[in-house]
């Protein structure tokens, strides 16, 4: 692979903040020349697919100020500092929806925007799920959505679910249900 | 939604690059208290899904600096300045994999981190595609690969292909094949 791999010269840390941190690095390219990289450093996240007892998808809606949009989303969070995903993924559900479990089911993980960030989110599939107690962070304001497949694949038309880690969710059911039934 | 809006009362330009743009963003939340969000701007992009004339996938093995690993992923690049996103999948397929079409179907877009980052992807699948002229940017180094949709399956299992868009990409042809082949 020597002939696509960049070596790092010189880190800059730029900024360091209370979700991300950015670094620019300059990097020697395979051809030898030199070029610079931004690089968004994130503690990495989980996601959760949580799929009721009836069978729908339990959703959260949720304004995001990168946006300046509200869209809707599966429960997600950030791994706290040494948190294991399974763990992060339990507390999440929980704390965003109210719903606990002890099915979680870990599907895939995947990076996000491999061109400037290292954010990965790790997928669970949330079954067998009871009460539990809602509690969001204090500056988290939501709200629980629990739809059908077809209303999920509805909004995806919509634009109102508009997020990859959704439009995949979203997709797996599709095909769960294509193969099996959901 | 009221209930959910988080107004800004100060932005804060941290950074200017090549690629992002970094604010921080004083915000009052919905109950009135304060608190402050990182941004990340992102001029958009696109990704392609090409399928051969004989039913293959293509996709590009890159090394990416965020992650400090060489993965492998759909081909994409990033929207320049006032470019349509037709225009610029047509243009990317050529320049990443030597490809071209005019069979290019949008499918949807998706935010990749709303979380952090306004970067969004317009998803288009290309078809009937013939020899064009593949030419890189110029600190851009990639191979081309041409897989069966079983190899692009395992090839996610092994974490060679680990990114949202390839992983939802994959899932996409999938889908197409169990509702009627590819």
């Amino acid at each position: 692979m020597k002939h696509l791999i960049e070596k790092t010269i010189k880190t800059t840390d730029v900024f360091k903040g209370r979700v991300i941190d950015l670094q620019v690095e300059e990097v020697e390219l395979p051809n030898g020349k030199t070029s610079t990289r931004e690089v968004i450093k994130h503690p990495g996240a989980v996601a959760v697919i949580p799929v009721t007892r009836e069978g729908k998808l339990v959703l959260v809606r949720q304004y995001r100020k990168a946006l300046n949009k509200v869209i809707v989303e599966i429960p997600a969070g950030k791994l706290e500092q040494g948190e294991n995903p399974l763990d992060c993924a339990k507390r999440e559900l929980e704390e965003e929806t109210g719903y606990n479990t002890n099915q979680l089911h870990f599907l895939l993980s995947f990076y996000t925007s491999p061109g400037f960030a290292d954010e990965i989110i790790y997928l669970y599939l949330a079954e067998e799920l009871g009460e539990g107690t809602s509690q969001t962070d204090e500056d988290e304001f939501l709200d629980v959505l629990e739809v059908t497949l077809d209303e999920a694949e509805k909004m995806i038309k919509q634009e109102i679910i508009h997020d990859a880690k959704t439009v995949y969710a979203v997709q797996y059911l599709k095909m769960k249900e294509l193969s099996k039934g959901w």
